[in-house]
């Protein structure tokens, strides 16, 4: 069993300001995510700046692709993302455009991470459309409280958990963000094939470091 | 009855280009859209570069904003965005954050053309969806083909036009997108709301004037 990664998301209005925050947290983290926040202010700059400075983390575009899909999977790709989001909500034909621009990409240049796509569990989805995505080839989805709910108070509940345990068992690796402390590592135990947590916020700053070994310390307890 | 608009949808890699085809069109559009490609490639620059050359025409920045609605809607209404869109399948906390931003706006400053949101009709949303998006308070909505549905051959539909009727007939201005030439507006013609026809690459080039006038034509003879 693969021990979930932590991936800090970077959802800052500046490059600036995401160039600071991702330097601090390098030595903590294994994946750096550019925020849809940053992605939208500062465009694929902020992929390839942070590519340029972190050629050995993980690097996640999350522009949540909702049209285009080969369009912006190539401009992602190329700028130096190994993975992208894709709005569950997204024509399947959106779907099969990134995944063969990842596919073609791979072919071509063997990368040390592959390029994959990452289907972000936005909208009305069910689990039918879950096995349509395995059977496009897709290995990961990302489960989450809208950040939006979660201002609005909305917190992790059982139907989340066995929702999650199901997309796990169809075989997703899952990678589960909404505001993630490490108070919540434990409510995720039976996920087995949890790829990674995200926290933005919660690694940023002077109790960044702090807050991160607390989440590896819980991950090694259950993982 | 108003006459539905015209939009240039700008989808290029460069804000070199957008602001080149923009221009070309500035004289035979109304609406000048800031794509998500462009959005995605460039950032809000893209937004705030046409806004300060095209001050008179309403501008569209097309975020299928799918979470972070008040931050990303800020950020949007800042760079001078008139229009923002939203994704159907964003959490509701979302929609309604976007609208609280466009409100707050417009009681502040009280602008020529209204800041307003326009749900994009991506994934499983029904008419019940809709009913509870005008009781937040939201006039419009965009119906489209995908981009990719299109790529894949998909045509317009007696579906789609039946789904147009009952959005308009609820109260919803609908923005109408998806490969639109000027042979398909009579599909259209019983849509008594349609707020405005969006193309991109058929309104740009040499042949771009001529093709807006034959849609406008077209236009004239329906509404």
């Amino acid at each position: 069993m693969t021990k979930p990664l932590l991936q800090i998301a970077l959802d800052s209005l500046s490059l600036e300001k995401a160039v600071s925050d991702a330097k601090q947290a390098e030595n903590f983290v294994d994946v750096i995510e550019v925020g849809t926040i940053l992605a939208c202010a500062e465009g694929m700059k902020a992929v390839s700046t942070l590519r340029a400075l972190h050629p050995n983390h993980i690097l996640v575009c999350d522009l949540k692709t909702t049209d285009a899909g080969a369009t912006l999977a190539k401009m992602a790709f190329e700028a130096g993302a190994d993975w992208l989001t894709v709005s569950a909500a997204a024509h399947p034909a959106t779907k099969a455009a990134c995944k063969a621009v990842a596919d073609e990409f791979n072919a071509k240049h063997n990368p040390t991470t592959p390029k994959e796509i990452q289907i972000e569990l936005y909208g009305n989805w069910t689990l039918a459309d879950a096995k349509e995505w395995i059977d496009l080839g897709v290995t990961q989805a990302i489960y989450h409280r809208s950040r939006d709910a979660e201002l609005a108070g909305k917190g992790w509940t059982a139907e989340d958990i066995e929702l999650m345990k199901q997309l796990s068992e169809l075989g997703l690796e899952l990678s589960i963000t909404g505001g993630i402390i490490p108070e919540d590592i434990h409510l995720f135990k039976e996920i087995k094939n949890a790829k990674s947590f995200i926290a933005g916020r919660a690694l940023v700053g002077e109790k960044g470091q702090q807050t991160a070994e607390a989440i590896h310390s819980e991950i090694n307890k259950y993982w």
